[in-house]
């Protein structure tokens, strides 16, 4: 008898294939197959799983244990998470912050009814990084919380330059000001400006001919992307962009001063950091974890929208509380 | 009406003169009494609780949601924690990591048939630090753990110099080597020895006219505690030591590297850290919260022995579970 949890993948992008790699390294999964909008016959995936056409999703709600949702949060998990978890349970990675009260909303009005587990907002932030901001607070009441992104490639600020005119290609990191991060370990709860916080770098191909210039001043003083950052502008070859900047790392840090003692005598720094060279992997590793917890919760009886503040941890792990408390306690 | 989260302390050492300041701390949880095995009129409080003997406990009930044993691992905790669920809610911060297995057994058989829970183990390590390899070995199921302990004070090592001849007073430090953490973040996953990773700094008070040529060399040999580590040791004045040293800091680093991608092409860091000036405090808080977390799961019907690994981490926090989704996730 098979007693693997069965995944289904929804959409294929660089998340879903994380996921194909990080279920393909979990001894206790098995993957059942790609769903996806396109042609099947189009699509290859990286593990030789079959594909299947979303059309043909009803077929495996006996065949699926978690099906993982790898759309985009702005249009398409609002509408596909609620949806699948009339028939499965899902994890998604929604990741509008504003918008999680309202999209939980509807994934458990629609989870509670059909008995399935809908995991939202999996990932690192949201995700571990929420976790962290979450026990942190927890712990020392009295405190102040931090995050710093990067250094990573921002996927929206690359594309917001490739829209810029004569801009053929680009690449856009995120990067933590070393001094603010000091400054907030040292416990002195400074009040940081976005400038302060994170510098912005850019790597850029123009096209032959563009005014280099012109494009360095649209990028700087773009609003809400660039105009209230500190931004370099780096014109490169499209070989050396290539070459040099092909990976998709990202990271950050989360960090929680605070004090204890009747006169808040003694100070505490707790520090969480993630350095990945793949976001997509990471990310896809983390909604693997939260797959095994969402196939034994439900098999416990339990159903409805939950998010990480909701699943005991250990729930996450292939090991047996006995073993948890044994080799990790 | 009062819904506070009423608070007993069992045991009025440091662990639980900081719970008293927690507790204190902590808008949604009142103190209702300190309980010590000492003549209660010989203990002043540092907030002016009450004090009550051990024996007064059963007069308490129905007055305190949650008991908090603050005595030692050694002898105190595997009698009491077991016998104090019989009728509290308790937390404890047992520490013996070879013997959690066997105390996890009688507290839950004891907790199973009052219908109480008792959270054992609480703390930073076992506690924070155990969440954090559990969580990273989830997410992360190629890769190797690492822990570090310090900067910071070892009871047991300070005292095991203050047993020395000619030895008057001593404060001993665990400093990890900052050479092995880089090493550790790198990925490279090496294997480090118990001298690779710690040293320790001795700061030793010698009586008028001792050999202190001898007890350095007592120090550094001393098998189990000083043998297998680089040692040094600063002889000082007791005025010093009651000067520079009186404080308790603790801390360390929860290191986690491992790698994702069909071929383990993608690497990633996650580490989890802590600075802390007081331990006692810190850990305090932790069960603060953990104290939190059982009265809310009670009260749910929830029962048995817990661990950090049972508790989902919401209950720990004072926020409801739709303020945390929208202000934390």
């Amino acid at each position: 008898m098979n007693n693997k949890i069965r995944i289904g993948i929804m959409g294929y992008g660089n998340l879903g294939k994380g996921i194909e790699a990080a279920v393909t390294n979990s001894t206790d999964m098995e993957l059942v197959g790609v769903f996806t909008r396109r042609n099947p016959e189009t699509v290859k995936t990286l593990t030789n799983a079959p594909v299947y056409h979303t059309d043909d999703i009803m077929n495996f709600t006996d065949k699926i244990d978690v099906l993982m949702m790898c759309g985009g949060s702005a249009t398409d998990l609002p509408k596909q998470t609620p949806e699948f978890v009339k028939y499965f349970n899902v994890i998604d990675s929604f990741d509008t912050h504003a918008k999680i009260p309202e999209h939980f909303a509807s994934v458990d009005a629609e989870a509670q009814k059909s008995g399935k587990i809908g995991i939202i907002s999996v990932g690192w932030d949201p995700g571990m990084f929420s976790l962290n901001r979450m026990y942190a607070g927890a712990v020392l009441p009295n405190g102040k919380d931090y995050t710093f992104w990067g250094k990573g490639v921002s996927q929206g600020h690359s594309d917001a330059i490739r829209r810029i005119e004569g801009v053929k290609d680009a690449r856009q990191y995120t990067i933590p000001v070393e001094a603010a991060l000091e400054q907030v370990r040292s416990g002195s709860c400074p009040e940081l400006t976005t400038r302060q916080k994170h510098t912005r770098e850019c790597f850029v191909v123009a096209e032959d001919g563009a005014d280099l210039g012109k494009i360095e001043q649209e990028i700087v003083t773009m609003p809400n992307y660039f105009a209230d950052y500190d931004t370099t502008v780096h014109f490169i070859s499209q070989e050396e962009l290539d070459r040099d900047h092909k990976g998709i790392p990202h990271g950050g840090f989360v960090i929680r001063t605070g004090t204890t003692g009747l006169n808040n005598e003694n100070h505490h720094v707790i520090e969480y950091s993630l350095k990945l060279d793949s976001n997509p992997e990471f990310t896809a590793s983390v909604l693997t974890a939260y797959a095994r917890a969402a196939a034994r919760m439900n098999k416990e009886g339990l159903k409805g929208c939950k998010t990480v503040f909701d699943v005991a941890p250990g729930y996450l792990s292939p090991m047996s509380a006995e073993e948890l408390r044994k080799k990790l306690l």
